[in-house]
């Protein structure tokens, strides 16, 4: 007997599989649904204290000598107030305490009814999380926060160092109502170190996962370069059950990894789109910048995904966590690759599939007449080899992607945020600090926006920008939603019809203008001449939207002619 | 030419230590301690960018370039605002961003004064740390907090993952003064991961300090039981150059460590104070009980405090932390004892000490009349081998240190916070956890408080407690400060007339009471009897702090006769 609201099966059942034994009870109604699931569930030994400041003493107790979690659950108002003294006690001798309360819905707080105060993190002073679960769990995602963050706070009390969480319960009657729970509920674990990973046999696990298996896919995020890892990345890019997709931010550039995802899911067909759906998912680094990888796997995945991260952080990209691997991310690779065969197709159908579509996409925008697409197809091979190239938010960015990545250059870009706000002068920075050439490019937004990044009294000369100017935010053409509306330009794009030429001046940077191809070709030589410059490229006349689905629809059309 | 402010010199100079080589300022008056200190340092390189909002993300540029720690200066106000954006995209980037603020001073905050905001945590959300500096750094104390926060916070801006810090500076003015310093800043250094610890020839390092020194002082403070680490600290214990102190809640009982700190140091004449003060300390576990341990050594101990701990906590009990070795103590202390020879006689002389001081005070106990010390003399002995101990506070786990510990108890207190208000519940907890005896010994004023944690429905009967009632908080008649002032009885003690019979009635336990030596006996072997059991033990009429001072007195004097 469970209770019937969601977000108490998620909490219930996650900690007792996580290995909950012990619940210390106070009595009370509004955590009925808790409690009454917590007394009814065969794995859990209740006791009930009616003091919640001497119930939650008595936790650490059971702690102590069972060197376990054990949580305690107190209804709605000042009893929760009673568990501070020994959340601080718990922290301070590093004892994983979890102590749950019920609380009245959110929006009855502060509108004078009984037993409502300000639970949310009233104890977050001592507690290594303080959590509130989210009610309105009727929506998918709901669910999927709640049952997540359920995981993350367990796995902050168990880990180093073990210490007291609150997990705060906001819930709506009815209270009393109960149902036969059938669920299956998603575990992420956290395994931290090298000699923990050996120990469990874990190691072992991961790797004859990867040979039992005929589909990995490893997308790596955003990561600072780093030669060992791309190495050992591209040895793992090697094996045959293995599909390594990167991009530019990754600064992985070694074996046969594909660099361009968008280029090579907007090829696809559904047939093709479920083909390529793996098995087990690895992720190396943050920030994704493709939303159309995202997009696929969180509907079409059903594997399990593994995330290396040192740091631990629990970053379900998409939506099928089960393993947080706390380690170094190349040792992890590499240890994965030992000893591995198989007989699967899945790396050289789509690294050929990558290839097919580099060469189609070339092809179709060579027929393109002046537009943005086309102007990155003339950009890119003439930025000079081993040289960093900083691309601005967001449209920038989206467009280099379709275009193969240069294993010469190491590319940056503000993608924690994916802010426009400091594009210039994060490369100014790093022009200042680099013996390099440095090469900004920018749309005319965000060159707008960070115009102060140029203010400054460093004497540099190995920042070249190259200024985008489409007349407004151009992605929001690109994307849907604002399309739809009847405001696109004003209120999205910001269009407008200014330039840098006068900014250019006024900080005293050297500017060209280029407005077709062949100023283009002359502007591109002029840039990396000697001294800081602006080359502002004109694209503001062409129709850069329908290009770009243009060239999606071609090159999906040719790859499956 | 550095800021008269030692808060600012200490800020610039720790930080340049630490690795720091660039800095981008935004013009301002306030932060002038801050931003002509860095100006004028030689290590540093400054840039100024006017718009705090560029400056941040500028430093980001030079953060990805060089992969090492950048600070940004600003002034009060909202310049600081403008560094939002930037912290969060540090924080997903994971770059060691120092965001550093001048500040009014704090008791000028909402007075309507101009550029004055509440600029302490306005970055909290997306920054590792948020640490305000103290502006009244007269008092050493607060240098030292200053101190340790910006090494502690640099730290973390540089640990695993990296990450933003912001550090707030109230300044008052005068703000333009100078000084040519000349003084060193004490760093403290994490050590993390045991390949590190190798890479970077750490632990050859650590040991080859073991080796050529005479004096090594390793500390065990709270600490969970761990048969393995007791195991490698005996080892380590019989060093010739080592001396281990433990406590009870340290749980450590392998080899000839001293488990009764407080014991041996009050036998100490001056010289063996100073004679006694080690070269090199070592700490494990958490908090220290001992008062005169950490007295001594906050005073007189000049050398490299090193701290081993698996979460790296900056705990920095005798203000001389240098060293956070990150790592697992066993593995650490078993790689330390490796291949050491010393002619030192350290370990000897203090162990030598110890055993007399423990045969010294236990004559002179046998000659005491009734009182709390007598009675902690009679009880210890008298509880049942391969059981445990429960030690309430605060008085009756100081009492508890002075006698030896019994390699065959375990020992718990709730010391992470000292607090009086859940000794009885944690025992209670403990023994329904527990297939062993729990013996509970707590003074009256934490029963009474606690008493609660005796209502509960648990069918337990391995719980005995014993409850030395002397008619209030003992404690305050033992130092000094209470004493002191006129109401030591009213305010400090809670003097009172209650004891445990009507309560164990209510409660349904059994109960007998003690106020001689030959009922104490008695109730002992009852104790142990069958079922839940109090044994109160009056100690009321007994002169029990002038007794204390008597044994302190007498062991001292007996061991220099």
């Amino acid at each position: 007997m469970q209770s019937d609201k969601s977000v108490v099966r998620d909490l219930v059942s996650i900690l007792v599989t996580k290995g909950l034994k012990h619940v210390v009870l106070s009595p009370g109604s509004r955590h009925a649904p808790i409690s009454i699931s917590f007394y009814n569930h065969p794995d859990i030994k209740c006791h009930v204290i009616p003091d919640e400041r001497a119930a939650a003493y008595f936790a650490l107790g059971i702690i102590q000598e069972t060197m376990s979690p054990v949580a305690c659950v107190c209804t709605s108002g000042t009893a929760l107030s009673n568990y501070s003294s020994a959340a601080a006690e718990a922290l301070y001798q590093e004892l994983p305490l979890i102590l749950i309360s019920a609380d009245r819905p959110m929006e009855w707080v502060d509108q004078g009814d009984g037993q409502t105060i300000r639970q949310a993190g009233l104890l977050s002073a001592h507690c290594l999380a303080s959590l509130s679960l989210d009610q309105n769990d009727d929506h998918a995602d709901v669910r999927w926060f709640n049952q997540r963050e359920i995981n993350r706070t367990w796995n902050l009390a168990t880990g180093t160092p073990n210490g007291p969480i609150h997990i705060n319960v906001p819930l709506r009657e009815p209270l009393y109502q109960w149902v036969e729970p059938a669920e299956e509920y998603p575990l992420i674990t956290v395994h931290t170190k090298p000699e923990q990973l050996i120990a469990e046999h874990k190691m072992q696990e991961f790797r004859s996962h990867i040979r039992s298996h005929e589909k990995v896919l490893l997308i790596v995020g955003l990561h600072h370069p780093d030669a060992a890892l791309s190495e050992a990345i591209g040895t793992f890019s090697l094996l045959p059950q293995v599909t390594v997709l990167t991009e530019t931010t990754s600064n992985v550039n070694h074996g046969e990894t594909i660099s361009c995802i968008d280029r090579l899911l907007m090829s696809f067909n559904n047939h093709e789109q479920l083909d390529f759906v793996p098995e087990v998912l690895i992720t190396i680094g943050t920030h994704i910048i493709s939303k159309k990888i995202k997009a696929l796997l969180r509907k079409e995945f059903k594997g399990a995904h593994w995330h290396v991260d040192p740091a631990g952080a629990h970053m379900d990209t998409f939506k099928r966590l089960q393993e947080i691997v706390q380690t170094n991310p190349t040792s992890f690779i590499n240890a994965l690759a030992e000893n591995t065969e198989s007989t699967s197709d899945y790396h050289q159908k789509w690294y050929n599939a990558h290839e097919r579509t580099a060469s189609i996409q070339a092809e179709v925008v060579s027929s393109l007449p002046w537009c943005d697409m086309k102007v990155f197809g003339h950009i890119l091979p003439k930025i000079p080899n081993n040289t960093t190239l900083q691309m601005g938010n967001s449209s920038v960015v989206r467009y280099i992607q379709l275009y193969n990545i240069n294993n010469a250059l190491n590319y940056y870009g503000n993608r924690g945020t994916s802010g426009i706000d400091g594009c210039t002068s994060t490369a100014a920075g790093m022009a200042v600090a680099s013996e390099k050439t440095i090469t900004l490019i920018t749309g005319d937004i965000a060159f707008l926006y960070d115009l102060n990044g140029l203010w400054h009294q460093s004497n540099i000369s190995n920042l070249k920008i190259i200024l985008i100017n489409n007349g407004g935010g151009g992605i929001f053409k690109i994307i849907d939603g604002p399309r739809s509306t009847n405001a696109l330009e004003e209120i999205f794009e910001a269009k407008h019809n200014l330039n840098g030429q006068h900014l250019a001046q006024h900080f005293g940077i050297n500017y060209a203008a280029a407005s077709n191809q062949d100023e283009l070709e002359k502007g591109m030589d002029w840039l990396y001449g000697e001294g800081v410059k602006i080359l502002e490229v004109d694209t503001k006349s062409a129709a850069n939207d329908e290009e770009l689905r243009h060239v999606f629809k071609e090159v999906k059309e040719r790859i499956h002619a």
